[in-house]
């Protein structure tokens, strides 16, 4: 089981530091989880992720479910031993890319029945075999399954989905066996604030040991996704760790840290490194841009990773150009070590108590 | 300049112990340079050669002129600092290449017009022009600018391919303004003995400070490549390093070893890695392979790289099955460390003047 302390209250905002203790490790929050979709964080290798201080990596079901499976991964002793990663993991339910990955997705109360990305074949899950899933993977926190509301979508069928996203995350919990692992509750809702707070009413009284909040960075415009955010997390429990899934920028990150979410995971970082856009101080470069053809600076002189510290602009450019794999793994770790400083300076902040005074836009 | 001293022969075999000192630090020979075509070794860093004990790695001119060009890497401070790699490095002419990448070319005394593999511009490479490349990029040794007899070759043809070659040589050395760079001479002459000796006598007489047997690996039979590499490596210079181009297999670093051959590259290792064939004590595996879906070994007990002391066979094999850039990696880091552990191992029997009793098979 999981164990979560809020250690300090910012002053200037709604932020908190706070340490979720899990059975493999501590993490310092507000975190981000770097994304391990298919038991590796694209193109690092676990002792990369130490090196950048990541302290827990998200895994994601659907995909570990259809492959390698779950019954291969738990008989090779679980996700962590399999990957090499042992520090904590949290795996998705999988409700997420059932949906965004399939087109053909057929949902009864009973769950939903999907047609394989990698060969066609066809799948059935349920909250239980959600949670069956997970409890094979053996990650220190698992989600309960649930449907995504599609983005818009009017009252009448958010409520709806909300519901059954309830009525799923009941059976998730009564389908735990594991005392090892720590089932987290999903709030939906859409971008309906009356609907956001019925949501939360009915998974909180479930009673679970944090919460994430759901359905969000669908492609909705900021302020929507903002508003909700402060909203669910305004009405979480303040002593459970809250957990905003997909999201985001380090715009994102910081806003939503402010407003008191303790967890965030994307594909961002990596997604974008392996198409050349960086983040740095302030913005985002893309190193294909011929101006970085000469550049002997590195791509970031604040950053601490061994990319800034070893290459150059033009070095990394002609990587990428030349298609080169190892632009692949340099600019990845790169992005990634980024989000590792950013959440570093957030908790660093509130621990002294000052404003947010750093900024970050992807305008620059 | 080099300097090269042969520490040790081995009675067992004409292989020995040497030591070969550039401006960039000593080599222990035998040794096999991994390929760093577009200015990386592909899928790996500088630290994880480091790391593999790599102590030389080889750079292709003819790549590096096309993209991103000398003159940037000039400019930027030569390649051991573009590429981040302060060890040795050696480049070879482009000559091979030119022939190998292009259909198109055209061969007059002055040198060689041929069409890029990017872009289809034209372009002209004489031996002054390789020099002047191979200047601006700053490896510690260099390679004159060749024509490689295709196989199979008649006398005439060869004969004539390799008096060429020795003009060029000429050229190249004459071309030679900086004195940190040493020019090793190329050895042509086909699959033709009496031509093998009339091309070495040649290119010796122009006094390199090393030599290399160019011309093999090329398509040719086994018995063939061992023949005429043992009457070159005889008939060369003693006191002089002896670089096979190109080659190989284990099986070939050993049995060139034992007859006198002290440096070798080859793009085996890192191009078999990256398609699933993995080397092992005594033979090779497809890690793609069924058999090692649920193998929780690593991929060789006996190896000490970053992979086999991490993971196991049926995580690679997910991996690659999935398409993930981290096998690239860490199947390219276990075949290079196998080729340097290999290597090792061929310089501590010669150190211990005990016969060469490991051996490897590519039929295993």
């Amino acid at each position: 089981m999981i164990k979560f302390e809020v250690l300090k209250k910012h002053s200037h905002s709604s932020a908190r530091l706070g340490v979720l203790t899990t059975p493999h490790g501590k993490i310092n929050t507000p975190c981000f989880m770097p994304v391990g979709t298919q038991a590796t964080v694209k193109a690092l290798t676990p002792e990369n992720l130490e090196s950048m201080g990541a302290q827990i990596i998200l895994g994601n079901t659907y995909h570990l479910y259809l492959r390698p499976g779950h019954e291969l991964i738990q008989s090779l002793g679980g996700l962590h031993k399999f990957m090499n990663w042992h520090h904590p993991i949290l795996t998705d339910s999988g409700g997420y890319q059932v949906f965004s990955m399939n087109k053909l997705t057929k949902v009864t109360e009973e769950g939903v029945k999907f047609k394989s990305h990698i060969d066609g074949s066809s799948h059935f899950i349920s909250p239980e075999k959600a949670i069956e899933i997970q409890q094979a993977l053996g990650a220190d926190i698992i989600m309960a399954f649930d449907e995504p509301t599609p983005y818009p979508s009017d009252i009448p069928t958010t409520q709806k989905s909300l519901q059954l996203t309830t009525r799923w995350a009941k059976r998730c919990k009564d389908a735990m066996k594991s005392e090892n692992q720590s089932l987290f509750g999903i709030v939906q809702g859409g971008m309906h604030p009356s609907l956001r707070k019925e949501s939360t009413e009915q998974i909180t009284s479930l009673d679970f040991p944090g919460y994430a909040i759901g359905g969000l960075s669908v492609g909705e415009e900021k302020h929507l996704m903002n508003d909700m955010t402060e909203l669910t997390a305004s009405l979480l429990p303040e002593l459970k760790p809250r957990y905003l899934m997909g999201v985001g920028t380090p715009e994102n990150l910081l806003t939503c840290s402010s407003m008191g979410v303790d967890m965030f995971d994307c594909v961002m970082p990596t997604r974008n490194a392996r198409n050349g856009y960086l983040f740095v101080t302030g913005g985002k470069i893309n190193i294909r841009n011929s101006q970085h053809q000469r550049d002997p600076d590195p791509i970031d002189p604040n950053c601490p990773c061994y990319t800034c510290k070893n290459f150059s602009r033009a070095y990394l450019r002609h990587l990428i150009m030349a298609g080169e794999i190892l632009a692949l793994h340099l600019l990845t770790l790169h992005n990634s070590t980024f989000y590792q400083t950013w959440m570093k300076s957030i908790r660093q902040a509130i621990e002294k108590d000052i404003p947010f005074s750093f900024t970050w836009s992807a305008s620059e």
